[in-house]
C-alpha cells in the first residue's frame, strides 16, 4: 500500500508498484491496466494522483492509452543503435537556417527518482526546468525541456538564455557540456510521439502530428551530467542522415 | 513540353519539371501547385500521368498533399547528421525477437532515373522489386521494398527468400552486402511518414499511424552497389539508441 508520509510522493509510489507487477511479469503486454476510479479505490488515493502515476508511466513508455478503451500494459520497443548524434543547431546551420530561441517556463521543481539517478543529485537537491521553443529560421522546429541540478545551475534562473545555453555554460562558468550525447551511455534515444497539446500549441502544429522524441543526458569534459533533455521535433521538417 | 516519344515516361518528364521549377526557384516554398486537371490540360497528358508525376514528388519529399487544400511545395527537411546504423535483424535479436519473412511481391520493373544512378545501371537494365514484410517476434514490424539490377540478381526471381537475403547472397552468390548502411556516403536517411493504404494493411496499422522511413542504398564488400532499400518501421514499436 501507499505510505502518506513518505518522502516519495503519492503518485510516484503508485507508478512504483504499477511499474513494478510490469517488469515483474505480473501484468503482461496488452493486459489492460484498471480504471482511474479502480486504481483510486484500491489505493485510497484522489484521482489527481492516479492520473499523474499513469501519466508518468504512459511517458516512460510503460504503458499506452487507447483512446475509448482504456490503457494498457505496452509491448517494449525494438531499439536500434545508431552512433553519434550531430547537434540541433550545427543541423539547422548546415541547412542555412538561423537558430533563435523562446523561453517558455523556467521553474524550480522535484526531481523523480529517476531524474536524481540521471544527474547524479543530492537527496536535498532539486530540478530547474528550462522550456524553449527553437526556431529554425524563423518557424518553431523543436520543443526543449532541459532539466538541471538546481545546486549546481541555480544561476540559469536569472540568466539570459535567448541565445545558445551551451555557449554560456562555457564563456561564464568553465562548463563544457559536450555538443552531442556520449557515445557508449546509451542514455539517447530517438523515438516518435503524437503532439499532444502543449505541443502541438508551441509547435503550432495539429494535435496528433508525429514528431520525433528524443531523450538524452548531456555530460560535460569531466564526465558529470549537466542536464536531462526531452526535446520534440517536428517530423513533416526533420530528418536523419547516416554520415 | 512533354515528348511522347522519349524513353523517359511522361509521368516522369513532368515529374522533372515540376521538380526544376522548385530547385531553380520558380516555385517556392508554400506555393500551391496546380491542381491535377489543370497539369493534364496544359501539358496535354492523361490524368494518371500527372497523378503518377505527383507521387513521386511528394516522395520524393518536394511536395506534400494537404488534405482537402491542395498540393504545395514543401519546406526543405532539417538534416541531423548520425553515424552507424545497425542491422534490423540484430535489433530484433537484441530484443529476443526472432525475425520472419513473409514475401508480398516480387516483380520486375523500369528504373527512373535516380534508381540508374544509385545502383549504377546499364542502360537496358531493369529492376527487380522485391516487398516483404518483417515480422518481429510474430507481429508485423518493417515493410520492406528492395530495389535489385535485374542483369545481377536475376537469380532472385526464383529463389526462396523467407530466410535469410543476404545469407542467401553471401553463401550461394558470393556476394557480400555489409550489415549496415556505409558511412561517408550519406545515402542513408531516417524520417518519419504517416502509413498510407498499402503500408497501413501490410504492417496492420490504422491508416495515418506515424512510422519511422528509413531510405538506404546498401553496398557490397567491393563498394559496388547491392540494392536500394525503402523501409517503414511502426513507430509505436521502435526506437533508436545512440551507443
Amino acid at each position: 500500500m501507499l505510505i502518506q508520509d513518505n518522502i516519495i510522493p503519492l503518485y510516484q509510489q503508485l507508478a512504483d508498484i504499477i511499474r513494478n507487477s510490469i517488469t515483474s511479469g505480473e501484468l503482461k503486454y496488452g493486459d489492460k491496466i484498471p480504471t482511474e476510479v479502480e486504481l483510486s479505490e484500491k489505493y485510497n488515493v484522489s484521482r489527481i494522483t492516479v492520473r499523474a502515476a499513469i501519466n508518468e508511466l504512459v511517458e516512460s513508455g510503460f504503458i499506452i492509452k487507447k483512446q475509448g478503451k482504456g490503457t494498457f500494459v505496452s509491448k517494449p520497443k525494438v531499439q536500434r543503435k545508431i552512433e553519434y548524434l550531430s547537434s540541433f543547431t550545427a543541423a539547422c546551420e548546415a541547412s542555412g537556417l538561423k537558430v533563435t530561441n523562446e523561453i517558455i517556463k523556467r521553474e524550480v521543481m522535484e526531481p523523480k527518482i529517476e531524474d536524481k539517478k540521471a544527474l547524479e543529485l543530492d537527496d536535498d537537491d532539486k530540478l530547474i526546468y528550462i522550456q524553449r521553443v527553437r526556431f529554425a529560421g524563423g518557424d518553431p522546429l523543436m520543443l526543449e525541456n532541459n532539466y538541471f541540478s538546481f545546486k549546481r545551475f541555480n544561476f540559469l534562473l536569472t540568466e539570459d538564455l535567448s541565445g545558445s545555453l551551451y555557449e554560456l555554460l562555457r564563456d561564464k562558468y568553465d562548463i563544457n557540456p559536450s555538443d552531442s550525447p556520449n557515445s557508449g551511455n546509451d542514455h539517447t534515444t530517438i523515438e516518435i510521439a503524437k503532439a499532444m497539446d502543449e505541443e502541438a500549441a508551441l509547435l503550432m502544429v495539429q494535435k496528433g502530428e508525429p514528431l520525433f522524441y528524443i531523450k538524452t543526458v548531456i555530460y560535460d569534459d569531466k564526465n558529470r551530467p549537466v542536464h536531462i533533455g526531452k526535446q520534440y521535433v517536428i517530423g513533416e521538417r526533420y530528418k536523419f542522415v547516416i554520415s
